[in-house]
């Protein structure tokens, strides 16, 4: 590499901007970025411009020589990039609200990365993180994709069939955040907690946990059916599990398992709040305002506290962390999105997982477990022929292909109410799925 | 094989045996049964001398020289038997009521071999066939065991897995019934008609259809969307599938599969049709009381027509077919439930499948299909860790175990509804559940 | 199929061809065979004459409508065909010689299918049945590839990992041989024996044989111990196998096994027998002569016995009922090469593998056997690493690919050996291996 | 663990013991061993008097607080055992020279660990140690068996397939000898270097090679071809590789590959060599012999330099690292021998393989590869079918599985000399056999 590392970013207007500086000031000793360049659209360029000029600040502040690059123009970015991350949001959190709203309607989970907004969520943005793909092997083939974008899990399998980029990895916050929640929940430093990841993206198991190499699995369960040791999201209402479950389960869920182990109060929950305080798309709407009215302030140059309200924790963690171990070729463990490999048993050697990985200069390398247990294996299939569905979808435009997607959810009830649902979201979503429109439905 | 064929027939009181005995006689002259036993418990011991009297009469009209023998000793019967037969139901049709009734209440599907209903079914059963089998190993191991007996692929996983009897084939009559319907959809001889079953037990799917050897799998799918070919079983709703949700699959799906892709229609369906009607369980009690009403009539010597709406229609074809396949090497193909052995991709060798097979006097040879489409490898993938669950759940008799099974189910909404449901059943069978009450709950 | 069936057999001059026309004419009844076409190279065109005017003959005698054409243009006859038949022999016997003559200098194996022989037949067959599949897309994409030609398994996996043509099947004379072979050693019909083959081609297991549905596999294997049931091909020095040996083994090897499991007797019964008589293609140059000559008898209208010590009994039998299998959707049982589709557990789905099939109008369906036993897995898996190695080698003309391939080979000693070998049979067969001298060596 | 850990050394009095004693001194700080028990039987009470009490001086030497313990009751021995190695050799080096000598007379290779020789040594040390893993399972059973006695792959495959040890891993000095030399070849640090190792034990590949985490695979393709840089065993000759052949495999085989790939040019070295100097077991005699004079010296404190000449340099280090690693949780990556897990897509889940691991408290776990090249997989699973037909023939004392282990090994060339060679081989280890002849040969 260069004369040091440039690193992109899409969608770099996004208020978790301020984490990732923060995150690249502090590694800059072993990992000497030189540039950093913010990506947005059009419609986002007000707030890539508020974001930025705090970028520049806190580097400022720092003393560092990076050069924060703000630009409307992709491709000049991307020219000769050594790390790509992507945090973009096709229809901005509009699009998210609509897909929070409408299966509400029908009596179905209204969720970011599940259901039928995962659905939705997957068609808007798969064709345009494949564009990406297309200019990063023309503009710079040797960098790394480094996706945040949700759903990371659906979209990481893009990615690994549908493009020709191999060096992608996808990121979630989850496997960190439950990490931090054990440690938290046992009264240990997070650093003394080993978890033996495996499962797909939201929807990864804690095979096992160890503190100083020792397994606590047993007390872990039994802590998790404490309701004060929720060890969830943010954005995830915190159920308590029940304890013989968990107990013949034997393993740790993620937050999200609530989707599908809990459906029924999950649902009851979103239309309670939805009701009254607005979906989460509503409240992260205004809690964006606040944050980008911070972000304004010209004497801010550190990353304000108050951005950990959003729900991103750890997620710039994951990335610098991530980054940088694949610079200098660490070969540390960092669970992330990949191909499988064989790592998982059950599912395609091509097809994206999230799992336990040695981190190296040529990306991450899995870590074989054998099979997942059998009591899980099927959720997990499920969810990954639902990704896979709706990434051909995506990619084809194919509205029998969407129903199919719709229907095989595991919260969508019948063919009926996904045929009905889908074609609301279809008509809402209109603007971002040309895919579904250049033709007459076939 | 002696001077003829030994039958032994568990459950051999059902109101099914006529049509087993109508079965054997009609292929006497290429399978020369000697012997049928029909074993029955106590219980059952009016209605056997009832169902074993017009058997004998059956016989002696056809004028075959078949002894009807009728026990209530199992063991006496198997001594040296070629082919033993399961039809039993333990608990009888009030234990059914009770799977069909209590799931209900929670606003869960209640239902003979699927949800609940199906696990509560198969944790009865499984302990009464594996007794079965430790007698088979004794008094009759070279005897192939020929399972009706519902959870039917559960029961088949079972005893794969927990018992040293290899020859096991479980049996079903909706593949033949998915030809006859299609045949009749199409309006064209049985006999020309070729499905390539794969799949489960009761989520079993057509991959193609020929007739005459030329796909018609399109004509297939387009009948599908058309009320009128409901193609579906007596005991199931006959919901139309959604036209373009089939198109979107390209495959044909069985009937049960409407519980798991029309969740919320049959559930109405059936909380509507148990108010009025009374649940199946409700109503064929009162078909069997008319059965046997007739079955008494010393005149009656040749099944009855009135048993047909019974719904087992094609139960003796399979059996009988199937029997005399195995016994005169035809190395024919029919549909049956036998070890996977690497015919479909995505399931454990060594677990039970429903698939074509080459029918050998070694008994049921799979044809490979590489593996399920995308789109159904999830579903298939979550009943088979349901079934394993609970066959484990039921040889255990592990509390955790039979909860993980409810849970996980995909007819059932969350962890908290499964227990409840678990507690519920597990009360209410607790007479045929020995092995969950024989000790502490753990 | 329009008024009758239309079968095109490429090297249409050879000495098998009136096997296959008596076959035709024998099945005329069920598979109305309208049109024959005969294609061959300009070298061939003597023999094509000679050998087309016998067919006419035996057509003519057995009074039947069947069109004998005779052409050295291969699209032409391409044109509509309802099956491809391939039998052609690039650079002719005096290449075979070559493939024979040239190892044993290095007292390596010379063989036409297996060693380095079997690589060098590989490297120039599957250039020109990549072209044939070419023309096949263009002027008969439903047409069904029957391949006779060796090496049969390199050349199936080439067409199926190379070519678009999907409807291709791989076909030998050794299983059908072998069931001759047991039925004579056990003195009982053909029709009584069946055999559960599995494997690769010239490298095909008998995992069980059954007379009359009864296992019958031990005696088999006391039989292939005595000198006398050698159940052998012409082409193969028949040893008897060691007893104890084979009784470990538990499973019938073919013929073609001696030359993995005897590899010293067979090389030094090579070297003799090429030193006295000969190699195997200098024999049959010699009965290739005295066939042309009897084919050129205007008096005979059939085929003549003496065909028989040729090597190639039961081709035209495995071929006919090959394609009157498919094309009467007979579903039968036979053994042929196809895709593995997971049949055999080891082997890539997309491999070809040698196995029973049922065959259907659709082509042939795997039975599933699980995996091999673990002590032939080692070899097969060997097998087809060199056939892979060596269809790679033939289509990209990779020196090194070529020479891995050879070294791979488990008849040929080390590196330095097999790049001698390599380097004088490139410079031998330099004309009919275009893609290795096309460009400078890489 | 208690007050410090407890390691105990099956076949301690070997003359590498002073070696695996550096190491643990080496490393006392982080692994507070305080008890070393060498094990040894009666006939090796000499050898274990001398070694033990240079093992004495050194601990005394480093003033460190370790008790040597030197018993011939391995039993007393095992109790409360944290990691027991394995490192005996039964039957001793006369044993070895037989397994040499013999074969050669047949013209086959003789080694130790390969071939004919490796059979034996495997059917002698499989019942040993798994009467080993039967006492530790009731004497210390959360110990960790750390197994360097060769066949170490075959050894490893029976642990884990025949005993009920899951805490098993088998150490090689090859992995660690490659990367050793591959830094000398490159002139870099050997810390700088990292092999990508996967494939069996002895037949273990670099499939790639990175230095600062760049990969220079080309760069050691090159350089193997290099006579000078043999990169080889002090026990296998050091034939340069072709290397076109090398440049097509694409990857860096191992010393032991010779053995594979240039099987002609080993058998004649060895032939030669052993007519001059004696087979290597007789050179070793010799060293052992002058080893064990300077061990005598009650002066000697420290491990003598004449030690590296005996070949097993390395072994103290990969063992004393990975009890380490174990003990300390500390997650770096090493290559040893362990359950694939799918680690390997061709290998079963349940059999042994040699690749690079994450060293846990939990043990090894494998980093997922998908396959190995497919020029390679063909011989590595002809080696595991041999392992595994050889620790069958030596649990069972079965003659025809040991005859079948014996002919389907790559090196042997026929069942006929695989018999005599077989027969010959267990009447001269009968003693150490007692397994194929406490009963009449079946
Ligand atoms: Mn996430
Ligand atoms: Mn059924
Ligand atoms: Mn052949
Ligand atoms: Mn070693």
């Amino acid at each position: 590499m260069k004369n040091g590392i440039k690193i992109v970013t899409i969608g770099g207007g996004s208020s978790y901007t301020p984490e990732l500086i923060e995150g690249f000031i502090k590694r800059y000793d072993e990992l000497p970025v030189s540039e950093i360049w913010l990506v947005d659209i059009n419609k986002g360029n007000q707030k890539l411009e508020i974001v930025g000029n705090l970028a520049r600040r806190m580097v400022e502040k720092a003393g560092l020589p990076i050069d924060i690059h703000l630009t409307l123009n992709r491709r000049e970015a991307l020219k000769d990039a050594d790390f790509v991350t992507t945090q973009f949001r096709v229809g901005l959190l509009d699009a998210r609200a609509k897909d929070e709203r409408i299966p509400l309607k029908y009596d179905v989970i209204g969720q970011e990365t599940n259901g039928p907004g995962g659905l939705f969520k997957g068609l808007r943005t798969i064709p345009v993180i494949l564009e990406i793909c297309r200019d990063m092997e023309e503009l710079c083939p040797d960098a790394w994709l480094v996706n945040f974008t949700n759903p990371a899990g659906m979209v990481t399998e893009a990615v690994l069939r549908y493009s020709n980029i191999k060096k992608v990895v996808g990121l979630c916050n989850v496997p960190i955040g439950m990490r931090m929640g054990i440690a938290k929940a046992l009264g240990v430093d997070p650093d003394r907690v080993q978890v033996d990841f495996a499962g797909l993206n939201h929807m990864v198991f804690g095979l096992d946990v160890y503190v100083d190499g020792k397994s606590v699995k047993d007390k872990v369960i039994n802590a998790l059916g404490n309701p004060e040791n929720e060890m969830t999201m943010k954005n995830i209402a915190g159920f308590a599990w029940d304890r013989d479950f968990i107990k013949g389960m034997g393993i740790i869920p993620c937050g999200y398992h609530r989707y599908y182990y809990k459906t029924d109060e999950m649902l009851a929950e979103e239309k309670e709040s939805s009701a009254t305080n607005g979906t989460r798309a509503e409240v992260v709407q205004q809690l964006e305002k606040d944050l980008f009215e911070l972000y304004r302030n010209p004497e801010l140059n550190v990353k304000p506290t108050q951005l950990e309200k959003r729900g991103g924790a750890y997620y710039s963690e994951a990335a610098c962390s991530l980054i940088n171990s694949i610079y200098n070729d660490k070969r540390d463990i960092q669970p992330v999105n990949t191909r499988n490999n064989g790592a998982i048993a059950s599912i395609p050697d091509e097809s994206a997982i999230e799992i336990n990985c040695v981190i190296t200069k040529e990306g991450p390398r899995p870590i074989a477990i054998g099979d997942l247990p059998v009591a899980v294996r099927g959720l997990v299939q499920q969810i990954k022929s639902f990704e896979r569905m709706a990434a051909e979808a995506a990619v084809t435009g194919d509205y029998h292909k969407a129903l199919v997607a719709m229907t095989i959810n595991p919260l969508v009830p019948s063919d009926t109410i996904a045929k009905k649902m889908l074609d609301e979201m279809l008509e809402a979503h209109k603007e971002d799925l040309p895919q579904f429109f250049n033709e007459v439905k076939s």
